[in-house]
């Protein structure tokens, strides 16, 4: 194993407190911002799935995002200017990460490369990068090889640039489906338990289904597991 | 300005020296390891020509790099096994950086966005970074965008991926050609003398041929004129 390719949203930042703290700030203590989170993410795979299906070419998170946004205040019935709805989509260059995150990927990256394998696009996921100090080595994902997962080549395209083989890479996520399209592609899995990614009932990624290589309960185990 | 665009070879690593001390370790001491260093990198801008014209698809430079060294093995007569031909071509994921890289960059870091926009590509370039200790934030460069410089797309591309106006952005070099190519696209840019990039007979590049935005002659003392 060379690398190890993270996904980034629940896996290795908490989106959904950060995001309804970025909602409050923007649209006050009145809305139900964990709602309101919970509502702009639900959009998310279907308008990555506009591009997948090829019904739409490659467009940025971020644009995915903005759009997703003007319609989750409509229907919240929430008025704001331009230039606070641009500071809120923002948000998601600003998540926090899960408090072992940062001295996870500190310890794996002694040993090896480290890289997030996000739909997020690049600038997203390097202004988070920035704020809150996760030490990638590349910033990789869904823009480079302009594919959104879990279509084969957004793997399949980052073990490429890489100048790795699929078995010499392995995708580390809080999400099932994500590795189990990982593992098709003959990557090595690891299976973060994240319970509290979309609050406290949860009922979804609570457990492995599946064998996968590695089963941990954050990212500081994985390093400790992986003799890091 | 947020980012700092970096050229690399040249700029912020010594490819003559660490190139041929690679072929003394690969092709024996009686190569002349300098002139082979010189004659493999001669054929750097025409085999990128190929693809900045479209006679070619965009083709990464490690690939460029190992047709090149074929032919340069041939000119000088020299027979290696594949395996040995590989680790060669390799030689230029392990460049060693000027002695001010590494701390130049570490302070640059701390106010600026700061990557390579470089014509390697990103395995090289990520490579060469976790072996040097570069720090960048990000890699980009002409893989991500797939276009080589000095095609205007090369910098534009790369402000745009960054979410940047390229007025927001610098390029940082050490060749008048590069800076000038910026330039054009609306790039600040710093230029900063490597008289010995090229050995010490070198006649190209001595000196900013333009009112560059910065001239210096280390990246530490850029970071110095920054204020960082």
């Amino acid at each position: 194993m060379k690398a190890l390719l993270f996904d980034v949203f629940g896996t290795v930042v908490d989106w959904r407190t950060s995001i309804a703290r970025e909602v409050r700030n923007q649209c006050g203590p009145d809305v139900d911002s964990f709602s309101f989170a919970d509502r702009w993410r639900s959009m998310y795979q279907p308008a990555m799935e506009e591009v997948r299906s090829g019904r739409r070419p490659f467009t940025r998170l971020d644009v995915l995002h903005l759009e997703s946004l003007r319609v989750v205040l409509s229907e919240f019935d929430i008025r704001l200017a331009e230039d606070r709805i641009a500071a809120l989509n923002q948000a998601w260059h600003r998540l926090d990460p899960w408090p072992d995150s940062v001295p996870g990927l500190t310890r794996l990256r002694t040993e090896f490369i480290i890289a997030p394998l996000s739909n997020g696009n690049i600038s997203l996921l390097l202004d988070m990068a920035k704020n809150a100090g996760l030490p990638w080595d590349a910033i990789l994902g869904a823009e480079p090889v302009q594919a959104y997962k879990p279509t084969p080549d957004a793997y399949l395209r980052t073990a490429d640039i890489l100048g790795l083989e699929p078995s010499e890479c392995m995708m580390v996520a809080a999400h099932n489906s994500d590795l189990a399209a990982a593992a098709d592609c003959g990557f090595a899995t690891a299976f973060v338990a994240r319970p509290l990614e979309h609050g406290p009932s949860q009922t979804t990624d609570l457990v492995a289904e599946a064998d996968w290589t590695y089963h941990v309960d954050s990212i500081d185990s994985l390093a400790t597991q992986l003799g890091c």
